[in-house]
């Protein structure tokens, strides 16, 4: 079956979603695949937040001068002085504004060293008990004053749905690049959300990607079930200075708010999938989305590296 | 000179606005008016608080029936089981949903009780230093999922441009009826930015405010005037439960961020004008606003009233 094919069978997806009605149906995977060892990039009671939480934000993880040097090459990418791959850069609504620049590995050495830590890529191995290769990865930024939402969603629907992730075995990691607080746009989170598919009802229109980067409309759980979860997990905002660092898992409700705050936003944002969890035709759509949304080319093993940055 | 009449000369105008450039001009009038007593009903340390900031965050002033009787009969008006004087309601852009009520004290004999009690009139009446009266009132409601966010502004900017307000002796206090986090859309506040008159850009257009209750755009700050603001002071939210009491300086720089999460935000929101700071023509538009928004006819002292709302 390739990227391409039809839709398939649904009866053996255990997670089917887009369909005529919203349904909740219990997690079949682990959100914590390996059993915690002393060598374990993360602490056995980090490890237990990340297993009930579906997250967990690290403070302090990098130096003052590795996040200087991150932040200097952000401005750099975004500043228009590189040729950047095309295709791969989003504007914000209504201006030319850098809102996204896809494949950021790819583009920057430095993005692509810090993709390969041991403190990003080290932590997500050990999280999903695999080998791990970048599914997605972007470079974010929100600006202050007219910063828009972003709504509430898992981005595993969409990953299975419209890319054709198997299972859940994935988990995103966004290095903030700059001071977050609760009032400015902030990644929010449901903690405990990632226990629960919310299967979302409406098919998926081709070339869905083209509006839902900028606004989420199919792919959405409904305000009851949304109302549902907040009430019974609450909602934690990743606030954190630059350098702060959020690991999440693919399940897990998050959305954010706009910022008419001065107060801009920005961060570095890789999604590790298992080798083993490699993508295969979409489960709920018909065509595939392009590669910088969903590397379907032959995965390769990150080699993981240690010590500085730079 | 009456609301009528043609825009007044501007030379002596203490707060000029709505010229063609942007200007920081000093506060030229007090924010606390009253020397502190041992019967004021705030401690020397509030008022202190309030001089210095602007405003005013009081936990835990109504008992638990007050709160519940109060959210009652704010349901019980926007349900649509009354009838509602012409023009006083506004709804939400895009649905008709109530956004807001205006005229309060005149549509409920609760909230008529709540404006003159001495917790809420008492205060205002001891930081102004002189008798009040409700120059506008209004029970606002900001929906979860969808509710809008409003932009940075003075409100003294507006009711000295618009309405003719003459000096900065107006008090805005806001009850809020549902728990309000950083996270809902709270009222943002820059402490200290009260003590700046910040003299916007741009020449009043007619009937300005019917599309500026919904989305202010005339009689706001420059990106960097509120940079610099934020900069110097800070944002603050005003956060607490249902039931916490707001008072802000007519001049205190504010905004609220749209709300994504499920949690609405209302609150019942009173502005008190010192009597002898009565209305005149507008300082910085043609034709006054609709009575609904400044009320311009005689006013009459309060007469503020003590013990349990109901």
């Amino acid at each position: 079956m390739t990227a391409m094919s039809k839709e398939r069978d649904r009866s053996q997806d255990p997670y089917p979603s887009r369909l005529p009605e919203e349904r909740w149906l219990p997690r079949q995977d682990k959100a914590v695949w390996s059993q915690w060892r002393p060598d374990a990039p993360l602490t056995a009671q980090q490890a237990d937040q990340f297993d009930r939480d579906g997250f967990l934000i690290l403070k302090d993880v990098f130096s003052e001068e590795e996040v200087e040097a991150l932040k200097a090459e952000s401005s750099s990418l975004r500043g228009g002085e590189r040729d950047l791959m095309e295709g791969s850069v989003v504007t914000e609504p209504g201006s030319d504004e850098v809102r996204t620049i896809f494949k950021l590995p790819e583009q920057s050495s430095l993005f692509n060293r810090l993709a390969r830590d041991r403190r990003v890529a080290g932590i997500a191995s050990f999280l999903l008990g695999d080998d791990v290769y970048v599914h997605q990865s972007r470079l974010n930024y929100k600006p202050g004053f007219t910063g828009k939402e972003f709504y509430w969603h898992s981005d595993f629907e969409t990953w299975h749905a419209e890319d054709g992730m198997p299972r859940m075995r994935a988990v995103s990691a966004s290095l903030l690049l700059t001071d977050n607080d609760a009032l400015n746009g902030p990644l929010m989170l449901m903690p405990g959300s990632h226990k629960h598919f919310i299967a979302c009802a409406g098919e998926t229109p081709d070339d869905n990607h083209k509006s839902s980067l900028k606004k989420q409309e199919v792919g959405v759980p409904s305000h009851e079930a949304l109302t549902k979860l907040a009430a019974t997990h609450g909602i934690t905002p990743a606030t954190g200075k630059a350098g702060t660092l959020v690991f999440f898992d693919c399940n897990t409700m998050h959305g954010s708010n706009g910022n008419i705050t001065p107060f801009a936003r920005s961060n570095a944002f890789f999604v590790f999938n298992a080798l083993s969890n490699r993508l295969e035709a979409p489960f709920g759509a018909r065509k595939a989305r392009p590669d910088f949304l969903a590397d379907r080319s032959e995965p390769k093993a990150i080699e993981i590296a240690t010590g500085e940055l730079a």
